[in-house]
């Protein structure tokens, strides 16, 4: 049966306006004033936004790291996903040496599959950008839809690539028409200055910041733009954290080259005093790049404001605090690197952001789904309310006042790194396909029930 | 009767997507893909893009200049318009000194009243920022719906303010809720360098790029963002030329300031060398700020292509070249500034802009009328295709090759400064407000049937 | 009698050395360490710098301001600045509108004459650049050795310059081969918000502070940089005090432009903060630009260290607490502006620059004399100790700790803006062509006895 | 006996002034224009230039590379060095892995001894900082005098380091006070385009330059800078040669870093179009980084000029064109890098810089020789003329027109690149030492006669 949405207020990345919107099966069919329906299923949504859905283009699933595993699988995740007004995700998939890229694609799809809540879609991390790698990667670009390739430059002796995969990736990138993601750290710099924090018996989590300085975030940023022109591909870097990476980010820009850049609601709203709070409660707030000095939180905001940073992604990637965080009691290396943010992405960035006046209620459905479907080839099947496009529809609240913790949280770890924090804004019902995943604040998804979407190649929005 | 337009493709600033748009009286009311209608007038749209009527931002209709007058007034001008896709145009209505700022604009009322074929509105210039003006200020922002004011720093003796003046414009806008706007070039130098040239002997009309120099764009423009800094106001700078001033508001918005800047078709296409045209024709080219080294054109389609400029303006200013252009034939300063464009902005920019590559085609639409519509209070009243909006709807066949030329445009004047120029793009039908001004590329509007669009204050879009 | 200096280390701009001087008649004829020397003064350098006498750039003795007049004429001035370890100055000749060029210089000269115990030099002010006066021009720079001619884009109604007045002096002054130098404040804007502060209560001096921000100075200096590169001529920015001018002057330099710095001890040591100093104490910090936030000082000093800036003038203009900065208790705008600094500038840098290593000794010479010189003509004359060179000579203890006092100087005004600051280096002995006017701390000078230097044109250094 | 110059002008970094010398055994004693010598050999300098010897910071003597050795062994090279002007050489010393420090520096002492005809110090490769070569550093610097250490950032899988080892060579130098010198090129990106050419059968010397983007350059100048900033350490680059490079090092400056760059005469003089002479004569102008668009040597000149760069090296590694530039005829990446320029540095920035009104004379000393010397810790033994100081006087006369050709020139190497170019500026004669190695143009110097220079650790100028 069809269902007629009324009352609400459509908001896409460039309209606001009153009107009603008619759902056949999985996509929009009709938006207006005077629709003439029958046989529909009437939501009412007065008193609501009808957002497109979000979409989370930085998770970390099921994902191994550090000998452990991420607290979230694909269920317990995109439940939690959805219950923060996200019905897609673009999950990391790893990749291993020794192992092509299409059974590193499958081991992907199988923790997905029969668990998703929502849609998905999946990166593919590029390590050893070798001549086996260059090839496969037509079909997997053009055949399975995988239309992002992510580099890192830091973790070295794990993840890191060097410049010449970096480089190699990128042109290989710009001839299949695919979209090049960046961890930027310089990982030479930060290998040495960890080792030399250990050697000096400085363990606690606040040496993670010290020995990521803001400097290797802007050098590797700077390398991959140059790399990028060089190349003329086009690049994505992830979680940027400071003004370092800004400032490269936005001389790209102003020479028109195809860089963009994403932030994530840590590096907004959370700094580097966090890690430093007492009873090692400070391992909670490690991420990589770690939380910067307060001040970066202005030029973050600025740049989403101009249009220098482009998303703003979850980089999900939650570990327990009990068994999991601890790991790095005595060693700060130890912690796992990450924190639970995919529920409150988009209730952050509208609380923080469109509430005090920091960016435009169209620009933060811009930066949470429309530019993200846009830059990765999920548009316009997802990313707006259209005729013609899904009907991933969320009805959110803008007015209901509320407080964020782990009691009320539905991710699968046990602390919110924001907790206590008031945030304005409720997600009321999701529809994912025209399906309701959450409806008056209830779960009533599927396991399963999300769909991998073959994403399209790269086309500047 | 319903309209209800039929197989078209509608492009918005943020979506493309295949749907049928039912009109009742002057708004649209549905857009769907199965819309149930009846009594309707149906709309062939097959082959075409719908796009949201064009805005244009910088006009000069029937204005006095240097003892002669544009050689469009408001029928001929506005009828042109829409000829080109304009549905709006937001002309400047110039003050006298001694004159309150209400006479003024009534006197611009009276020029539009009975004669425009589209809507329109009226920016307001500011020469004197006096305390009856900035008290005035308050009913013409609040009242009569004219938010934006426009500050000229060149024209010395003639319209030229002080940076006095512009401040004061500055900080009453930021009370006020209005934009302003600056010609930005330093008045002082050019005046000088202008006063050389002819003491030299130099009157040919290149003279007039060589005593406006770049280097005095760019120092005006970073000007005017420092005192819109202090203020903590809103700038919006008019055709914007060259790389230096590019430069300028490149640094204001990684600022996060709000800074805006427009440029026009002339300056994305046109280049000094045409100032050099032989038998006075370079005449034709003389705009101010005048046309650039070629180099230029890139740095305006990057600053396009990433959002360091947001909007491109006609400044439509037309002289026919006899009788009018021909006053300057012995004395460059005596030429008429400007030129017609009203009716080819929009194909001049779909063909060199989107079909080449430079901007998407939902660049276009924000472009040219949608971030216009935006940043001047239009929105969502104008520059869209939404439920609610006003049916301000082109049907434009991107397909057609044709060729620009005085003898098929529909402008006053009697030469086209893109003559034999073959562009992509032809605007077959046009609505305003829901009734067709074009139909079937045949002008069947009236005169006095555009009305004046009351803008709303200023919101950061 | 020759004088035969033994014992010291010469420090130049670019050299340190260990060696004797010998000084016949007013020059220095050989420098060596098996001099052969009969008939000659000994005099005992042991433990010292021979540096080269200083120059300031930057003076106002006997200056009308405001109604009142600064505290130090030709005599205090001159004689504390040889306390300090300066030998020549350049003061700054007002001219009066209506008066011509040679007038205002004579006026200057009947200042001096009969009692400069050192040698100086004039800067001109420039408020019109009529006709006859860029006729008058020629004689001033050619004739009568004044080769720097200074425009005010502050102080509006009073001194300031329009853009029109500062482009023609810098053409001119290109021709000419002058120097120009710019006070870069934005007077329009820097009037507005005085009056908007008079208007509002806010009376107290830290309001001086508030009503000229670093923004207001950025824009100045931005824009008599780009007339100067129209004018392909040379300026010479005084008493820089933040970060946004000493950005553009980067920029500029850069270019390859011939753009120059100065910045002031004040500047260097102390800070926004000293303005807020209770019972009207903030009145002795009344500078022109303002003290700044602390912060721009690291800016400055890397400005200086990687010459960015060039210079350090004292802008010495002293007035009196009582009576003379006590005019503007109830209004700040009554504080005649500047402090007295002619005394303590050479000894400031070295203790704050060279001492704490934030420049080099052969830095702080060429910063202090050297540079000085070259940029405004009076090199090799003065500010080296070389063969044939004058015998401006400062025998300098670095190793001495005393502490700056009211008490102690010889300024003729009843404060110390450094009161109670402890710094290293002492002034031993100053010989002026070589004629000893301190020796062993004990002023042995004679009134008249310093002459007017002619200075050269400019050439790039 | 003693040597008494008399009528010459000397030219020091700082100061220009009419005076004799007098010079008694190997050092200036002293200065000075009444000098009562007796028993001292007159040497009659008039019309000349008296300069402090240059110092050439930049050679390659008998160095082996790709399979063969430079043209240029310690006597032949410094000979010619001495014709030019130039009384110093900083040689770099090679070290293959697995050999230790000193094994290599024993190496090269024994090219250089019994050969040199002038003074030499080296600076040491550093390619990989493993815990041995950190400790082996602290008596390489302190007791061998080896004072600046070499990172190569390109030819990878050759001399190519890590940013690691560039790290820890930055950290260690820091706590040594040893100066880094980088050659700044992104060796991963250069041995892909490299591998690519070749592939697609490029072959012409003019790949060279194609292969190696000035961005690849930029990017390694701006990593460089970061690492130098993070380890507060001291940075040299050598061989700048485009703007993308001059731009980051103009940022570090202006930060106040200890960043210092280099040009070379073929990138003031020569540009990439000389690459694509007939007859593989590009072959004669392959350098690394390759000679740029011909725009940029007006950008060095402008960094030169306003001390964004401050020396001007030869990069001196001359190969044959017959036997040894020939070994690349089939493929560019064969030909040995580098050409012959110790005997034409000097001249060349004289009669391009100084009479071209570039720079100043000053500047050419300083940029030459003082500069040179301050930097790598040869001053004030080197680098001025000044008592105390080693006699080492260049006298140079600046009238002499001249041409450049490989029939006249000392250079044991086949060819000269800029053959048939007229200069301005001939050197006389040559002291090193107090001793003549060119007399009126005549070598009358001794192998061996050149002293190995111990150099003191870094202190900023």
């Amino acid at each position: 049966m069809k269902k007629w949405i009324r009352g609400g207020t459509i908001v896409t990345a460039a309209d606001t306006y009153q009107a009603d919107v008619l759902i056949d099966g999985e996509q929009v069919v009709a938006i207006g004033k005077e629709l003439h329906v029958e046989d529909a299923e009437v939501v009412d949504a007065s008193g609501c936004y009808l957002l497109p859905g979000g979409i989370d283009p930085h998770t970390h699933l099921d994902m191994p790291f550090g000998g452990t595993v991420t607290s979230d699988d694909f269920f317990t995740g995109t439940k939690a996903a959805a219950f923060g007004g996200t019905t897609s995700v673009i999950d990391f998939c790893l990749t291993n040496k020794g192992e092509s890229l299409h059974q590193a694609i499958a081991t992907w799809h199988e923790k997905a599959k029969g668990k998703a809540v929502i849609d998905y879609g999946f990166h593919l991390m590029i390590s050893d950008a070798n001549d086996d790698v260059l090839r496969e990667l037509e079909s997997v670009v053009t055949a399975e839809g995988i239309t992002s390739l992510k580099v890192f430059m830091a973790y070295k002796n794990v993840l890191m690539a060097d410049d010449e995969t970096l480089f190699k990736t990128l042109i290989r990138a710009k001839e299949l028409g695919a979209m090049v993601q960046v961890h930027a750290e310089n990982g030479d710099v930060l290998d040495y200055l960890i080792k030399q924090a250990l050697e000096q018996g400085n363990t606690d989590p606040i040496y993670h910041a010290y020995t990521r300085p803001p400097e290797a975030e802007g050098e590797a940023t700077g390398r991959a733009i140059a790399l990028t022109a060089l190349a003329d591909a086009q690049l994505y870097v992830v979680h940027v954290s400071c003004a370092d990476a800004v400032r490269r980010i936005a001389e790209a820009r102003e020479k028109g080259w195809n860089v963009y850049g994403e932030t994530c609601p840590q590096y907004l709203v959370l700094d580097i005093s966090d890690l430093d709070r007492p009873d090692f409660e400070g391992a909670k707030y490690v991420w990589s790049p770690p939380l910067r000095e307060k001040w970066n939180q202005d030029v973050l905001w600025s740049a989403l404001k101009n249009g220098i940073l482009q998303t703003v992604g979850s980089d999900h990637c939650p570990f327990n605090f009990a068994g999991q965080k601890e790991l790095g009691r005595k060693d700060f290396t130890k912690i796992p690197n990450g924190g639970p943010i995919i529920e409150d992405r988009m209730t952050l960035l509208f609380s923080e952001g469109v509430r005090k006046g920091n960016i435009s209620l169209n620009q933060f459905v811009d930066i949470t789904s429309t530019k993200v479907a846009k830059l990765f080839g999920m548009f316009p099947q997802k990313g707006t309310i259209a005729v013609g496009s899904d009907a991933d529809i969320v009805l959110f609240d803008p007015t209901v006042k509320r407080t964020i913790s782990v009691e009320t949280h539905h991710m699968n770890v046990d602390y919110n790194p924001f907790e206590g924090m008031e945030v304005y804004g409720e997600v009321v019902s999701v529809l994912s396909r025209g399906s309701f995943v959450v409806r008056n604040k209830e779960y009533v998804g599927h396991a399963g029930a999300g769909k991998f979407v073959k994403r399209s190649k790269f086309s500047r929005p």
